[in-house]
Parts: C-alpha cells; structure tokens; sequence
C-alpha cells in the first residue's frame, strides 16, 4: 500500500521524532547562551527532478532520501570539535545496532583519531530514560560483544544517563563536561 | 517560463559547481589520507509531500529549497573544528557580499568566538584564481567599508591564493597551517 501524504511535517517528521525535537531545542539553548554551536544537519537527499522558474520559486518534484555518510549532529564546544548521533528505541531492553549505519561508526572512529568529542544519544522512549554513550564505549562493546544490540545494562553501567531538566531540555553537554573535563 | 528538467544533477547541480567539486574531491583527499574529516552538508530542503511505501523507497514528490542558516562546509583539523563557505564569481574585479548570507557570517562570527577556525574560498572563475580569506578579515572588511563588495585586491593584500595542486585539487588546509599555525 502507498501512502501519499500532503502533511509530511505532520505525520512523518513527528513520528518518532521527540528526540531530534528536543535535541535541537538544546542547542538552540545553547547556541542562544553562547556555550556551544552545534546544528542537525539537514536530511540528505538526491534531486532528480526540479521545476524551477528561478531558484528561489525552484519546486523539487522528485528526489528520494540517500543513506547519510556522516552522524546528524556535529559542531564546536569550547574549541572542540563534537559529533554525534541520536536515536530512539521502543525496546525497553536493548538498542538494535542496526539503527546505527556502519559508516556512521567509522565517521565516528575518524572523528576519535583526530581528536574529536565523539558519542551517541539513544532514547529508550517506553522507559522515557535517554543516554550518553561515548564513541568509544561504543566501539568497546562492537569488539568484544558479538550481539547484534546493545543491552540497556551496558548503557546504565558504561554510559550516563541524561537526566531531563527544563533548560536545556537534553542536557548532554553537561555529561561531555564529566565524560571528558 | 518555467524549466522542469528530468536530468537536474547534471544542468543545474554542474552550473558554476567547479569549485564546489574541487573542494569535494579535496576532502575525499584529507579523509582518505587522515589529515582532515570535512564535509558539505547537504542542501537544506523542506519536504512537503512524500510518496513512501516505506522510507527506503520513499519518493520526495514536493520540496522547497531553505536558506541555509550556516555555512556550507564543516569538520575537524587536527582535534580543531573548522567551518567556511566557497562561493565562485564571474567577475573579475570584486565578490559581491550578497553571495554570502547574513546568517553564515554571524555563523562565522560564533565559530570564530568559540575558538573555531573559520574562513571563505572564494574563486573568480573568469581569473581561474581561487583565494582564502578568513573570516577575521572578512569581518574587518564588512566593518571598516561601507561597500557591497569586496574588490580583489583586498583578498591579494589580506588573503591567501590557493594554487591549483595535483593532489588535493584545492589545498586549503595548507593555507589554514600558514595562517593559524
């Protein structure tokens, strides 16, 4: 069944989007007190087909999404370079890592060897708890763990758990402070 | 008139892209030699109406372009995070500063207070010369001159040249080390 839908923003961007939301709420937060300039970057898609009469009333008519190379998230905090990923799970046990793209991880590697503050967030929305997991943790746990998902044990005991404050909504600078400072 | 054309990555995404490409196939360069992790952020877009199936075969049937809130390249130089635009001209006497959005250069203006290395490459195709400016004499430039452009000269007393190299095709990282380093 195909599904056409006029509302994208809706329906689609909001599904399983509170994460992203309240991510990008943070680092506005941020960004608005000075403490760090971190932006989403925009989905990555193919153009195929564009109807344009000039760029600026350019209407795409086709173009389809591609598979991102890099985390969605980067920027600079007190000098550093940060990156990262986010993702929500309804698991209330694990994180697959299928959810992870396996370039994603090497990105991340890279970003680690040059010195860079890497890391990923994943919400486990039926438990409503969200975590900080550094990138090499990460990595720890992909060669010792033959698993196909991260168990939330392994988040409670090796990463941090981000608790919910009103500003900013995900903190997750503050545990880059603990993790790294 | 309106233009609708089936094979948009090569009329419209190769239009004045040159330079635009060289600083890919650069970065492919820096990356695949570890010096550097930069990308060009995809085109920010806002998607109206999708046709999916499923994501993976999602068709994007309507989009828009959005102003871009911050430059167009971002990644990390030795632990260093760093962020420019490249724009090309035809002119061969000035750049105009309407090429640059406001938005991208407070972006710049923030990098550059967090600690961040932060520039513009600017290329006068009609010259065939590709120049480096950072973005502190980017901002001296909009400061001191009541002008809506910057004249070339003002890029050969207080910018770099980039010579075209075999490998990378645009050495800007080369240029970072001579005026940071």
């Amino acid at each position: 069944m195909t599904l056409t839908t006029s509302n994208y923003n809706y329906k689609y961007k909001n599904r399983g989007m509170g994460l992203e939301n309240d991510i990008n709420v943070s680092n506005k937060y941020y960004l608005d007190n000075n403490i760090a300039v971190i932006y989403k970057k925009p989905t990555p898609i193919t153009i195929d087909k564009v109807n344009f009469p000039s760029r600026k009333d350019a209407i795409i008519t086709e173009a389809h999404f591609k598979t991102p190379s890099t985390t969605d998230y980067n920027g600079i905090y007190k000098g550093k370079y940060i990156d990262f990923e986010a993702k929500e799970t309804k698991s209330k046990t694990s994180f697959a890592l299928s959810n992870i793209h396996n370039h994603q991880i090497e990105h991340l590697r890279k970003i680690i060897n040059m010195g860079g503050i890497g890391f990923i967030i994943v919400r486990f929305t039926s438990l409503n708890k969200t975590f900080y997991l550094s990138a090499n943790n990460l990595f720890s746990f992909i060669q010792k763990e033959n698993r196909k998902s991260i168990p939330i044990e392994y988040f409670e005991n090796n990463g941090y758990l981000i608790k919910e404050k009103l500003r900013p909504l995900v903190d997750y600078l503050d545990i880059v402070e603990r993790d790294i400072g």
